[in-house]
């Protein structure tokens, strides 16, 4: 059985616990969090704690909480020599304090405490010093995802900015379609067939395939009235930058 | 039985003669493209013409071209008081020419030739001047679509500004992390899991609420981190605006 203590008790670590509590051959020994309510969300037969000094034993150590708290934390650790990983897509390796052995197990996902998640389907990147720990996190990987990849932390920093644009901005366009609906009282629910169309279909088209809509024919008569429909003046601006870069990159000078 | 004919040879008319071929209640009574050439993608059983003055009587006539050209081409039309509709997100009622009795049939979906689509779930949006062809857009609508709505020219534009928001934007930005992965090397495939779980996401949770990552955090660190790795001075442009607006949007003040 391998041993696993999760230190931090965000959403990453609160889907840690539930992906590993379903293995037969690792064990969440122990949750550390700051406070006894930040532990509220963990699955109440997990041991917990609030005191570093009271850190079980383990084979591996996870640190999942926010990604500028993990250097300061990593050397707060009351360990030696012990694998210490942390979850960050845009941390380097060698923020982890040296006292340790240092890795990463770095699940590409959004995580929010409230979904259900298919583990399966996360890609899982790991990084590790040595590798006896990397043959380690292979395993702990494998027990709940079929894709761990082995990515360093140069790859790892542009995986992650990568993230921020599908996942991050998306989401942010998501919320302006939203607001623009809500002002004329139509239902969000009406673009929700087109959002989930236009991330299927890059399942098998490259994106750069599927392209449509004015900016791509630079249709400037519809993308004058678009603009005159934004009453807000920061989204005229993001509307006014993403055709501009559209058009460009397909080669429609403006 | 409803004859329908179709007026162009895009994707939008190619869904529209696929999804009405499989309907027991309304025929495809020919297609009308520029070419021979136009018409290779309609079903060889459909009757097509390349010239306008061939053009069959038909219950209702459907404009399927792009939108700058709808309305010199309802212009041309050589056919009376008949009811004549256009499929576009963008373009007005009144643009289609008052010889015809004028209505829209917006499907609010991205199409592609060869995706293959489930009709069903898909928004008609519809508008005539009269209540009759309205009735007749909705038994047309209906019969491959659960999702049926009666919506104005103005509401409309706001919902078709919005699908771009949602749909083109996206796309893009996708196609930012397509180029992002590529320059490392790293196969597209490890985004795809996260793509779809932010599409999905906003099925149980408003976006607004499922945003995530360094701009809403406004962590600086890592935004500069991720600049610093953007070596394409657009996408910089790009990554700079949209966290400035996320960042503000969520009252962290940069």
């Amino acid at each position: 059985m391998i041993d696993v203590v999760i230190l931090g008790t965000g959403n990453v670590a609160v889907h840690l616990c539930k992906a590993i509590q379903s293995s037969e051959t690792i064990t969440v020994k122990q949750v550390y969090g700051r406070t006894k309510r930040s532990l509220i969300s963990i699955p109440t037969e997990i041991d917990t704690t609030t005191s570093l000094s009271d850190l079980k034993k383990s084979h591996i150590y996870i640190i999942a909480i926010s990604d500028d708290a993990i250097k300061e934390f990593s050397k707060q650790l009351p360990i030696r020599n012990c694998l210490v990983v942390h979850t960050s897509g845009c941390v380097p390796i060698n923020d982890l304090d040296n006292k340790n052995r240092k890795g990463v197990f770095y699940p590409l996902q959004t995580f929010s405490k409230e979904r259900q998640l298919d583990y399966k389907t996360i890609p899982i990147c790991l990084e590790a010093e040595h590798n006896e720990d990397l043959d380690l996190l292979k395993e702990i990987g494998l027990e709940f995802s079929d894709h761990v990849e082995i990515i360093d932390s140069q790859k790892r920093a542009t995986l992650h900015l990568a993230a921020v644009f599908v996942n991050n901005f998306v989401n942010h366009l998501y919320t302006i379609g939203y607001d623009l609906l809500e002002q004329e009282s139509l239902s969000f629910d009406l673009l929700k067939p087109l959002i989930n169309e236009t991330a299927n279909k890059i399942n098998s088209i490259p994106p750069i395939e599927a392209q449509t809509g004015p900016a791509i024919r630079n249709d400037q008569k519809t993308i004058q009235n678009h603009l005159h429909l934004l009453n807000n003046n920061s989204d005229k601006d993001l509307y006014r930058m993403l055709s501009t870069i559209i058009s460009k990159f397909y080669g429609k000078e403006l």
